[in-house]
């Protein structure tokens, strides 16, 4: 055994403080710009961590927040860990049963909650059926509580201890230090849990080129929600590289966006694809200055190649695909280019950009197939298994889906992809969703957004229904344009499938239905679909629906 | 307790064989240039494995190497390690009684030698009285064995196996994966033990722009010897990076550098001040393309201002200098400019670039003179103290060395330093040769390099000369130009040092010496003239040898 210091995350801040005083932490607020620095910061985060032992809350509590990106909530990424408890990040967006459940399961002592966000909170907590029975305080992010039935609250600003010192105590690197929900599609809710030494590697993960290539000189405004698996790490990596720290406040629109970057020269910025295409869409019809803006880093979904061309060709900005999950801390791969490619020619070098990239130093995948590892062809397919420092080998308190989701301390991510000559990884599908015909594997992916191509579809979704002979055939549910008849669609949407796909990946039958079913977060709910065709009919099975014996 | 996967160096190989299989590893050998890649290079590790295995070499073995900085030195950088074993490489220049020592110590189970450094080897072992008993086989580093008594002796490439695939083990991050000793110019060598996780964050700590930025499309010329703290990390950072590796041999002079810096177009090289000066050197006389050279990290010794000067207004390098030692893995400080200081005219940019610079993110320190923490003025010194995830706590098997180099975890360098209002940390001397004199500190470094500014000084040093009212006070040992007289000299260099520091900084003697006692390594041997001097009387001392009250 070698002897070290654990790895935890106050170093951070202090080498932040000490080296950057001055640098700014700057954020839009419910009362307008905020602005702070790295020196004035670090006394808060100590002010923060005092009140919390003031108001009893336990060492190894859970403390959740419910809030937007700002300083104050930023403010409990350090106060809150650094004093050995854990950060639990809500998605204030969640249904009230979501919220009720995590905060039941997480059982936090104390709640953060936005000004704007005290009505949501409320109504999860009403009827909560003693699900926020832990919940012993209720912090308003602000000056004042406004009216309201969250009891006992305060406001942020009077909870608040005076002392600006405070002696941090030396943690265990095994500590837990933060907290996240899956968004939960299917079934509840699964808590991913996150200790010191997790939050310090992925924070070292993500700094070098490989990584997001995070730098002093940046200016970085996470667009991605702080309840989004922590702003995807950036709060505490851009303190890490000593950046400035830009914060777009409650629920921004592209015109704070757009703002925000012209007046505080962001370098760098991350978000879903939604965000930059609200972007592009608010530039076409307004002027903005974007020339301090290099990077813009997407992931959540994936980003479409015509928008990660318009802002390079437009805005020299480049769009870096990034990939991850809750279970991955979550940034687990990059789509950089590798030495060469640069000088590819445009589309060919999209083609690389619009996947979901190459693996970070540090972490080990394996795409498995049926019948094992799959080859790096770019077209074979199967499921990605990913291991390493910052990937979780559990859920919290969830032995059935550990059962499920880990095998051998990997990860089975539930995400379908191919892996070209190159090593970079493309999504094709979900796991739950892919079709497994014959032995092989069919993307109900790739079939809708083949379907969804032709002039009179609206919407379609494409799930495979059980088969006795070849275990599941695909089956499309589609959405016509208003006025367009049946018949004729379907042979035009067979006949559109036949040109890239071999015949063993057709539909057997298209359902014409009025909408397709849909979760709480606005994706197609295929397992409606599937329950209700479970004993769906087909006649129109092709002979062999498998690929022919090679 | 947080589920995660151990951090092992393996992943970092498996990631760049499969991701950068075509990327080159470039040697200077025995036998000519030496070209391959990481795929190829990989299979050779695995091959290396199998031969530990084969050769009965035990799991938790240390196995050491004699080697300079070739490809094949390379393999046993992640062969040893990653099969479990622990990774000791040897200052093959050290005195026989220091490597007897070192062998002895760490029960080196083999040893890999240079063919070119077996005569050395032969010397240490011929009347080791034991110390290489454990020794159970030496491999020289080639296709053949020369005449030589070391046995049972092979050659490398009859030594691997012939399987190019390996079962690599899961390891435990705290298990021991690398060995280093301090170069011991005091008492014997220490040993350092690294372990995978040791290793695993010091790769992830230099590759971030705050550490070394190391970059996939960078090219890596690794001039420090692998002997030297691993050649500071970077085979290890440059795999996890999916750089091109440049290795320059053995013994290379400023010839072979200019040569593999233009034909292999490096972009990053490092290695202590005396090559790059020697380098400069060469290309007044010689011609040689730099113009893929970027940046040359220096450390070891302190780097001249006009080196800094001289590479970056003649060959547009930029040189970065860095601090560490054995203990430190070795990188925990580098002179990087802060955002801002770029446009900074150069004098005073270049007054934070000779500094040691800002220490690495995930490391703290602390600065403690006779009454605690030193103010951060650039002026003030005491010892630097450390921390970090890849600082040792520890000496191997040394209690009594752990008793005086830690405290609370915290590794006391041994360097005296200044910290400015910046953060930049600045050394000024050795703890064991600062002067203490009433209370305060004066550097010895410092008085010395003023006298050495001397037109008619040759050599100078000061040492501490026991006092019983002040505890200590400066003489000045000075080796004068031949035909100098004494007397004169005496009163100009008290002159010379009143202009730039107090009264009570002035030795209070200075003696005439033909010459200065030596380290085996060239340094000024101060402990020699201390013993010797240790009764020295002064009458000369000032009245208050000491700052006054304030």
């Amino acid at each position: 055994m070698v002897g070290t210091t654990d790895q935890t995350l106050r170093p951070f801040l202090w080498r932040a403080a000490k080296l950057y005083p001055d640098r700014e932490i700057v954020s839009r607020t419910h009362e307008g710009l905020s602005r702070t620095t790295y020196a004035a910061y670090d006394r808060r985060v100590a002010r923060l961590a005092n009140a919390l032992d003031d108001a009893g809350v336990s060492r190894d509590a859970r403390v959740g927040t419910f809030c937007w990106n700002h300083t104050r909530h930023f403010e409990t990424y350090f106060g809150v860990p650094c004093r050995g408890s854990q950060l639990h990040t809500i998605n204030p967006l969640l249904p009230d049963h979501h919220v009720q459940y995590i905060v039941e399961n997480a059982a936090d002592e104390l709640l953060f909650v936005d000004p704007s966000l005290v009505e949501s909170l409320e109504s999860a907590a009403t009827d909560a059926d003693g699900a926020f029975d832990a919940v012993e305080q209720f912090v308003v992010m602000g000056s004042d509580v406004p009216e309201t039935s969250l009891d006992p609250v305060t406001d942020y600003e009077s909870f608040l201890a005076d002392d600006e010192t405070y002696d941090w105590p030396d943690l265990d690197e095994e500590r837990p230090a933060g907290m996240c929900y899956t968004s939960g599609t299917t079934g509840k809710p699964k808590g991913v849990e996150y200790s010191q030494q997790t939050m310090w590697a992925h924070t070292m993960g993500i700094l070098p080129e490989a990584g997001l290539d995070l730098r002093a000189s940046d200016v970085v405004m996470p667009v991605v929600p702080m309840f989004h698996v922590m702003a995807w790490g950036l709060p505490h990596a851009v303190t890490a590289a000593g950046g400035k720290h830009v914060y777009p406040g409650p629920a921004p629109d592209p015109a704070d966006i757009a703002r925000l970057i012209e007046d505080e020269r962001v370098t760098f910025t991350a978000g879903v694809p939604t965000v930059w295409l609200g972007l592009l869409d608010y530039l076409e019809e307004n002027d903005a200055d974007l020339s301090s803006l290099e990077r813009i880093a997407i992931g959540g979904a994936a980003a479409p190649e015509s928008l990660i061309r318009e802002y390079e060709e437009s805005y020299d900005v480049q769009v870096l695909h990034a990939w991850g999950m809750t279970e991955t801390s979550p940034v687990a791969a990059a789509a950089h280019l590798k030495p060469g490619m640069e000088s590819w020619p445009a589309e060919k070098r999209d083609r690389k950009r619009v996947k979901q990239g190459l693996v970070l130093p540090g972490l080990e995948f394996k795409v498995m197939g049926e019948e094992g590892e799959i080859p790096w062809n770019g077209e074979d397919f199967g499921e990605l298994w990913i291991r390493g420092p910052w990937v979780t080998t559990e859920y919290f308190g969830r032995p059935e889906a550990n059962e499920t989701d880990f095998v051998d301390g990997w990860l089975k991510t539930g995400d379908v992809v191919t892996v070209d000559p190159e090593g970079y990884i493309q999504i094709v599908d979900r796991a739950k969703d892919v079709i497994k015909s014959g032995g092989e594997w069919i993307s109900s992916q790739e079939l809708e957004n083949a379907i969804m191509a032709h002039d009179d579809v609206t919407e379609a979704t494409v799930i495979g229904v059980p088969h006795e002979k070849w275990q599941e055939r695909p089956v499309a549910f589609v959405v016509a344009r208003e006025g367009v008849g049946g018949g004729p669609l379907m042979a035009d949407i067979r006949d559109l499938l036949a040109e890239d796909y071999p015949e063993w990946w057709l539909p057997d039958d298209v359902v014409y239905v009025e909408s397709i079913p849909k979760t709480a977060t606005g994706k197609f709910d295929k397992k409606v679909l599937r329950d209700e065709y479970a004993d769906h009919e087909i006649d129109d099975v092709p002979e062999e629906a498998a690929p022919e014996e090679e």
